[in-house]
């Protein structure tokens, strides 16, 4: 079958050829009709080895953290599952036995720095193999071509939103800084599930306008909320944002990092961070986040904006990806 | 000044005419602009002295807890309010000091069995006097003619979807037993923040037909739900309602009495209850909940629909209000 | 190996003796130590078919649901335990990928009505077999012949406390009604996590004088506690404790129901529950519950009685159990 | 009557004399019987004017903001004390009308940089003017000599440790950075509100035996719990112990600033910070907070260790307390 693979430490990704794999007791083999690109995809080509190899990467692996297909095959034992049934996957690793897994907060596993994608085979091939029917999402009547990225964009997002929901007061203000893949996501879970006002700060005016018709109110710059926003979500993570976000919450509010650019605070923490406030970040989500952002989706709810690819574009998309003169979540079609 | 009162013990309320109260150290008088009917109003008549007096009621008084006007005058020492300013009144009694009070409780507070309107004197005249500022809320650009209901109605409403929220899952479902005026309010505020599906339960075809145009599913019968409901939220509460509603809440989930009809369940607890879930009921709202929904109503995200009456037809609203003709809350208009 | 089983609907329970299983791919196999006697085990004897086999229940089981032991084989693929390892099992079967178990609620996982030593194979003998690793909690230094009562009698009670601490305020009073055996853990938990004056409502005076042991202050008769108690936590669950007991609960607290006498409530519900509180009720508990407790026993926080048997005497200390003479929990000691 | 001073902006304080105040409507006088001295007080003194005008203090005031005594007098209509009562003072100024207060958050509220010891007269006095019952509370049995530190001292701490119940596991770990008159206050808190098991990290090893003698594990180095802990409270604040504490949180864990040390994190957030854990900071404590540290004072369940001094003796007991020769919280006894 087709996957585009990682081949070796330091050396770049490419399309290749590989065996179909076959489902063992309890897995389950999904016939991939779309898988996401994501912008993570690029940055392990340059993963040293032995980074990887602590996190307990296996090299060679397929690419692909966002995948949707069709049950194609199931292993011994496994139940609820029907053959041709639409599905996404939940491509972290957990284990369902830990402190956190049997919480409910399966991100927080000590297993999830690895995925489907990322250290172990991905959905970016015609095939892909799962170790359980727990990270196998129905679809319902979602398109599996493009379901892809709420499994990773939008639940991650959906997470943050999640998180910081219990500070957000009916008719108060959030802030959400980066209106990329996650940031629009947000925009949109807020609008759903909150009463409060939505301000999206972007420097980018494409952007800003795709905020507006999520039902945000656009803006360029975040200074002029001085200890006023219920809740500023960052999906940047400079120390610039990080500085703007935190004095834009109000007192008892939540300043959520969800931007990996590597920011700090060079501000003594007390009497800068919000009083009586709550500071957090996080990677990854839930399945139970990716199975409420479907259901979100299925609803209608929310709107998930793809650019389609087919499989031998792959190449050329990651390098649109890159060159960041994509709109909305580049997705590969294997169907 | 004109007023409609109580004037006795088991008499009926009618209009008449009184002095305009002066505000004392710390009091606020209000030149009320309109002032919403409630059926509790009706049943006062038949209120027992004994049972009355026991709550703390004091004979006469001037009705009407859904009052909203504008700033008439400011008894000393009282700031950050303006004269003309347009405001809503809360209206139960609270005294801002008790442990439930002190913890933003003040619904539960063991002076609020009194309120102005009920034991005390209310909007139903052209000036009510206010204790204090803790009660009146600024209503920005909303209408003062018509936002009374807004403090009762819809913070009641807006109490119980609140204490609702947490157990509502994106993509779940939650029941509203009867679309009257609490009801059509609990609609708009589950669909401005929630993911839920609403599904409104009513006998009467009209109200059936506003829960839709709320953006509810309308039902005649809950008896499809058995154990699948995220939160069944029941503004009737009659034996009927609260069975079928226990019945149609799933693990987990929520049942939350609103009603008065005095139902209660024949069913053994253990094992009809909703396993691991929540029951509660309450009577009216706290200080905080009629800001967020004054705020929600400000922002434009749900409507108040009344039908307005001048003062000299307060006696015929309440006959319709009693003879259940009347679509919306009916709100006496003063100003 | 010796067990004791079900062999029969509608039979009674007897010795016996059957096969020691194998563990097949993820099983684990456990050498039992001690296995601790329920009441709820008397009552097998009496399930009609019909609802046996509605639950899912297959016969002949071996009888057993507070089980621990020692690692004594582990099936293909199961990784994170020792043999030797003292351990105890969690009893009710659940899936691990249901909407409730993704989220940690694995006590309403819909699997939850089996479980080992009802419908299926429990710890009433010298091995019992475990579908996986997430039932199979580590129990450090505890021994682990008298350790079975803390996942069942001890995290059913624990579940409970869990529930109501948002609700117990410090200084504040907690009723717990019925001091057996999940009654007394809970007067000890509510001491370890909670502020409160814990009292204790017992008829039987030996029972009052051990929860006076405990830390709490006993009591023959609830009825002095009208609206002032934070919490109540019913273990008997009668019409007059459920009566007693709602009325006892202040405004904003809780009444949690665990006893399964069969009561109901006949007063009209508005108006009689406590006003913005809470009521609850729940069977058994979540598989974090369980090893809570053992942490707490494990740290020496909580005491857990027991009253040991050997094996031959397991009819004999079933006729204790169903005589009410035994204090503590009884277990089979079978190591 | 005495009271120890603050006479002008960079000032030195001293004892000297002013007249007893009398209660106006609403207020409530207070004959003092102790007040607690703080570092903090320590600091006024080079409060730049400019800076303590922006806060709205006024100069000059009477210093002490940890408060108990009397009833003395009540203010026209206040109702529920009585006179020769012993109550403790909360001392930070609320208005019990804004967002905050309404929500029990008063220690948010913007009026809270000023208070009676702070910008207005406190109570190192023999009178001192109460602007209302809400901060007048109930000391019980307790002895109100020596009560005043609860209110401060006391309620701060708890108001941390009430942050970080929810984050605590049953058998965890909570590290306290600091056991100064804080930081002792919190091992108790833990101790009596947690079943987790409490480390003390402190350089000075008085003060690691004092919180051994409170039921911690005393340590001198934090540097062993990397990734271990459920929460850290840190009294401190410092670059060190800020980076250590964040260290040691496990993810999903809470770290919380509560020392006005002035420290910052230098490593970048993203990575660094508690992985979907929480970092809070604040100032201060809620009324309920005071109330509740009152009530486990009243109940027996916390120590509350003073240095007794005569009022005469203010000026060297602020001498040892800038020294740092002192255990436990200095008052000065008035009555």
């Amino acid at each position: 079958m087709r996957a585009y693979r990682m081949t070796g430490w330091g050396e770049p990704s490419r399309a290749t050829t590989v065996p179909v794999p076959a489902p063992g007791p309890g897995e389950v083999l999904v016939r991939v009709a779309g898988c996401g690109l994501c912008r993570s995809d690029l940055t392990m080509r340059r993963m040293p080895q032995v980074v990887g190899e602590k996190l307990g990467w296996r090299m060679p692996f397929t690419l692909g953290h966002e995948t949707a297909g069709r049950v194609a095959a199931l292993g011994a034992g496994v139940e609820g599952l029907t053959l041709g049934e639409a599905v996404a996957l939940v491509s972290p690793a957990s284990c369902g036995t830990c402190r956190f897994c049997l919480r409910g907060q399966d991100s927080m596993c000590p297993h999830g720095l690895t995925g489907r994608g990322y250290g172990r085979d991905g959905g970016l091939a015609d095939y892909v193999l799962v170790d359980g029917p727990r990270a196998v999402l129905p679809l319902g009547d979602l398109d599996p071509r493009e379901a892809g990225p709420l499994t990773d964009a939008g639940a991650t997002a959906y997470h943050a939103v999640r998180r910081a929901l219990p500070r957000i007061t009916a008719g108060g203000t959030v802030v959400v800084i980066g209106v990329g893949g996650l940031g629009a996501f947000a925009v949109q879970f807020l609008r759903v599930l909150s009463g409060a006002r939505v301000t999206a700060v972007d420097p980018v005016a494409v952007r800003r306008d795709y905020a507006r018709s999520l039902g945000a109110d656009p803006l360029s710059d975040i200074s002029g909320f001085a200890g006023a926003a219920d809740v500023v979500l960052d999906f940047v993570g400079t120390d610039e944002t990080i500085a703007a976000g935190i004095a834009a919450v109000r007192p008892g509010g939540a300043f959520g990092l969800i931007g990996s650019a590597g920011g700090r605070l060079t501000a003594p923490w007390f009497g800068t961070l919000p009083r009586d406030g709550e500071v957090f970040t996080f990677q990854g989500s839930s399945i139970a986040d990716a199975q409420e952002v479907i259901a979100l989706a299925g609803a209608g709810l929310i709107r998930n904006e793809v650019t389609t690819f087919g499989f031998d574009s792959a190449g050329d998309a990651y390098a649109q990806l890159a060159a960041g003169t994509l709109t909305g979540r580049a997705v590969i079609v294997l169907e």
